[in-house]
């Protein structure tokens, strides 16, 4: 198996048209805000109370801990963004901020390693007997994570200590030969890889294996730990395996199951532990499960887990719109699995993946003030029923300042401050570029130097100063949808079958310091049907234009439903950039369609009839942006 | 204000190519089965215990309650069911248990009238302080229509006595300058006015028109209830004051809201009250409420109430097919109410919608042996998600034997027992045929022998018997959807249009000895669409032929959602009479479709294409009665 190497943020600059912005918004508003939750300074939303908890924790201050039982991770996803948002934007202030923070933690941190300020300051008594559902080893993890990017970015490394102190509590409790235990939510497998990253050692690597491998066995750990104590927190039913992934050993599961975030988190593990170990078996476990969720149960946004009921994946094809629960953790944790799997094996059906997620079921996590944020991000909206009327309850039909849950708002913000990791990969041999992100990048094989006005317009220009005197290929990922791709080296053509395999395109010499590669592809708005199997979607058609998903709201169009979207081949939709307003610089889709108007009784026998309007598409991610209105992706169609 | 006599049951036999033999499944099969499950000794269903509270009551068995606080009125309505079936098939042995279960109804009755054996068990303490909760009102309103029914149709008035008893028991505490107090679930009132009927006793209509008139004034009552009193029985909220319509007068209501059974039971006793004393007010109240949901809030099989949250009405047109409730109470509740709107004014928009309620949303709640039955009668249903996942789980796809909340099935007994009263009113110079149903009907005018191969056949014959000298009218009812209608009196054809008001065909004449009326219209198969405000039904087509919905199983026709009905000119679905099986005799319908099959991707640019199939049609009421399979009414459409 073969094994790329993930690129130190450090190396790589971000300077894109699209990104750039994006960035900002979460360096200049997102990070500061959530700092400001965090802090309990932000009137009108769920309180926090994450840094008060840590400060009582740490003998510091007085009170009571306040939140979920896993407030810590808010916390800790944040520290990671902010980890991160240093490379964007190097902000002393921050930090100092953050350093404070950091000794705080330290603080809290107990003589024996332990760390967590609930069980600290709420249950002393209880540590470690209820990894079903206190999320102890989930928070872990999350520190952890924050831990090793704050010393990959800063080189400081009391928080990695802090953390491998923690780890190393956990890892003398845990395992083979000891007590058993495996996470109610998988995450600490992800913070101890993390930890094995920045500081190789193998023991780390051996824990998350053991926490990967220990569920699923049997006896189920969930059951037995369950009898033995005689607290709940949740109430929690270990009988309902299928909600932490504990219903067969990870080897042998053929379906995403569960809870979604659980589940993309654990595969994002799987994956990275089969790539280090070349654990074929356990690799192809995550590629069963990976075909599984993009074959059959992924809304066409990377939205994954149909449900609210468990936040969880339901069966194959069914993908409610208006129901859908798409949690914008969950597309996340998809765009963590895609890029594991591209480190073994880069080829285009993960990386278009990870690509769509991003674009779409992430992105539209966030409003575009950087303030207000989805959890649930459904395909469809309708005023007065979303959010309101039963089944649609937890479908909000805006986003929101914060949640009592708040898992997603730093989980976007640690995603996207890291964004350029995902762009990147550098083999033995080759580099590989996965996303069209323009900026300056500074790999081990090439100063690669990038321009893109992706994804309005399908042009990069790739500006390559190779290092080495030997030759290496840049591989440069050809979207599956991509029509008429063109590659030009130095300005001259070359024949893309000829150096195109799963998804990139290959191009081996040795580089020189001024050799320019430009890609560009047709970016035509496509009509997209889902399989006849999803019967949500049947006789209707979604569009998408690059790796965007673009959706229709009522405040351009009116009652949706009672719209059209005509596909014949005369009816052509255009594009059309916006020139003002909150949507400046977006390309936005003017549509053929048809509005229908029938009797005014309920029901008869008038077949409704249908007058010539054109429709406005917007990208899904910029959905309610401009007031509660109603929104839809699928429309019905008109042949 | 016109008020048309309802016709007493013992001068009516139906004889009917369609409904005897349903009436016969009710008099052998369900109404004997109930007895059986009230007596719980029919094994692998939920425990009624519904008699045994009563001895226990009594006096005559130890033994605990078991059951819903509602108990009780499950062997009303199934009393109220027998008393009917005795003028349908008299049966001695039947009257006598009947009988003998009256004699334990006496003897559970308390010294001061009262009767209700939850609270005369469990919690005597307790009475009469919950009426919100509790049903105590409910319980003996259909104890109330039980007894009178049963004197009625036997003349026997043991069982009338002990629930005059309990009328004048509530009388002499309830009312205007009295205590203060209205039913949680509504039906009291309609048990008044049926005492009302047989006794003439004004103190009852008086006493219905109080629990009508002071519902929703304020203070609101059940706020102040639940302030006195230190327990509660379900939690319910009196905030919630929609769900029990409690939220303004009911002169002031102007939508359908809240608790669907609740509303139209209180609609019901609305417009008999106001039919009764010629209140303008009411009965504008009534034709609003009416109109609001057979316009807006109602499925095009008459199931009403689309939301299993509080078994309620949601808002105007949100009418989901796969979420439905539609319980079949409601439908049956709806039927009620239409029969009173109809005596007061004999117009079609009641009678058809009373017809198509009955020959869909009621009669599907029953399975076609008779012993299983639907609670909620979904207009789609797809096995492995319906029943089974969040939003869907109320929807079983196919009939159960009983129900914890066992309303429904002993509330089909009583209506299809008593189906011959809705056929036909009687006003001061006219008779009114609402229902095309074979029979002898031995009206106060006319002796009228009725032949007809309804809803197959849109033929009906009368033979009348006149049995005055002066002239009155006959008034035959013309569906709306009726095309072509033909009269013929006595060979002779009527000019349709000339007699034709509002729905009913007026022939006015001294009506002879041998006088022969004969209605046809065509029963063309009619393609219905739903107003495009509906979204669950924008881009479908359903079927409709003369009152019957059709619908289509997966049995016949394979994956719904991958079909489509042609409704182009040159498709033109046919009917077929069913020769053998479960079916036989029905007829079905052979419709133009197309099947869709696209790409084995999720998602891709494949537009499905197309081949053409003939699809099965099935009446609505019969679906599911070959196994667990697909159900749709509504389907995509291909002009």
């Amino acid at each position: 198996m073969n094994r790329l190497k993930r690129v130190k943020l450090n190396q790589l600059k971000v300077k894109d048209s699209f990104w750039s912005p994006v960035q900002e918004l979460v360096t200049d508003e997102m990070i500061p805000y959530q700092e400001k939750v965090f802090k309990d300074e932000i009137p009108d939303v769920e309180k926090s109370h994450a840094l008060a908890n840590l400060r009582i924790a740490a003998g510091m201050e007085q009170g009571e801990y306040y939140g979920m039982v896993f407030q810590d991770s808010d916390l800790a996803k944040w520290l990671e963004g902010a980890a991160y948002s240093l490379v964007i934007k190097p902000d002393k202030e921050l930090e100092q901020r953050v350093d404070a923070i950091i000794d705080i933690i330290e603080k809290a941190q107990q003589p024996d390693g332990y760390l967590n300020t609930y069980f600290t300051i709420k249950e002393p008594e209880h540590r470690w007997q209820n990894l079903l559902e206190c999320h102890e080893l989930y928070c872990a993890g999350h520190m952890m994570e924050a831990a090793a990017a704050y010393a990959e970015t800063t080189g400081k490394d009391k928080f990695l200590h802090v953390m491998e102190r923690m780890a190393d509590h956990i890892e003398g409790r845990f395992g083979t030969d000891k007590e058993r235990g495996i996470p109610g939510h998988q995450e600490i497998e992800l913070g101890l890889m993390r930890l094995y990253d920045v500081t190789g050692k193998d023991k780390y690597l051996k824990l998350a294996k053991y926490f990967i491998d220990e569920r699923g066995q049997n006896p189920n750990y969930f059951k037995e730990e369950k009898q033995k104590r005689d607290w709940d927190h949740f109430h929690m039913d270990p009988e309902n395996t299928f909600y932490n992934q504990s219903f067969a050993p990870v080897r042998q599961q053929r379906t995403a199951e569960g809870h979604s975030v659980r589940a993309v988190y654990m595969y994002t593990a799987m994956a990275d532990i089969a790539g280090r170990t070349g654990d074929k078996e356990l690799y192809e476990a995550c590629v069963r499960l990976w075909d599984n969720i993009t074959q059959k149960r992924m809304y066409i946004t990377g939205g994954i887990g149909s449900t609210v009921e468990g936040e969880a994946f339901t069966k194959d094809y069914d993908l409610p719109n208006d129901m859908a629960y798409a949690e914008t953790c969950a597309s996340i944790g998809l765009i963590f699995f895609a890029k594991k799997m591209l480190d073994i094996e880069p080829a285009g059906k993960y990386a278009d993946i990870l690509e769509q997620a991003l674009y779409n079921g992430v992105l539209s996590g966030m409003q575009m003030d950087g303030k207000k944020f989805f959890y649930v991000n459904p395909l469809e909206v309708n005023p007065g029923i979303s959010g309101e009327l039963f089944g649609y309850k937890h479908v909000r039909p805006q986003r929101q300042g914060w949640y009592t849950c708040a898992c997603c708002p730093p989980n976007l913000a640690r995603l996207l401050t890291s964004l350029a990791q995902y762009a990147w990969s550098e083999g033995e041999d080759a580099v590989y570029s996965h996303l069209f992100l323009g900026g300056e990048f500074d790999l081990d094989k090439a100063f690669i130097s990038v321009h893109s006005s992706y994804p309005w317009e399908g042009r990069v220009v790739y500006h390559v100063e190779g290092k080495q005197k030997s030759a290496f290929k840049i591989a440069v990922r050809i979207p599956a949808w991509a029509q008429n791709p063109k590659v030009l080296l130095n300005g001259e053509e070359i024949d893309v079958d000829s150096c195109r395999k799963d998804g990139y395109c290959y191009l081996e010499r040795v580089w020189g310091k001024e050799d320019i590669l430009e890609v560009s592809f047709d970016m035509r708005i496509r009509k997209i049907y889902a399989n006849t199997a999803v019967r949500e979607d049947a006789g209707c058609v979604a569009l998408m234009r690059g790796p965007l998903v673009y959706c229709f709201e009522g405040i351009d169009n009116g009652e949706l439903h009672s719209l059209r979207v005509c596909t014949g081949k005369e009816a052509k939709a255009k594009e059309r950039v916006c020139t003002e307003g909150i949507f400046k610089g977006m390309t936005l889709l003017k549509v053929p369609g048809v509005r229908m108007t029938g009797s005014e009784q309920l029901y008869s026998e008038t077949a409704p009839s249908s007058e010539p309007v054109t429709l406005t598409a917007i990208p899904y991610y910029a959905w309610g942006n401009r007031g509660i209105n109603q929104m839809r992706v699928w429309m019905l169609e008109k042949r």
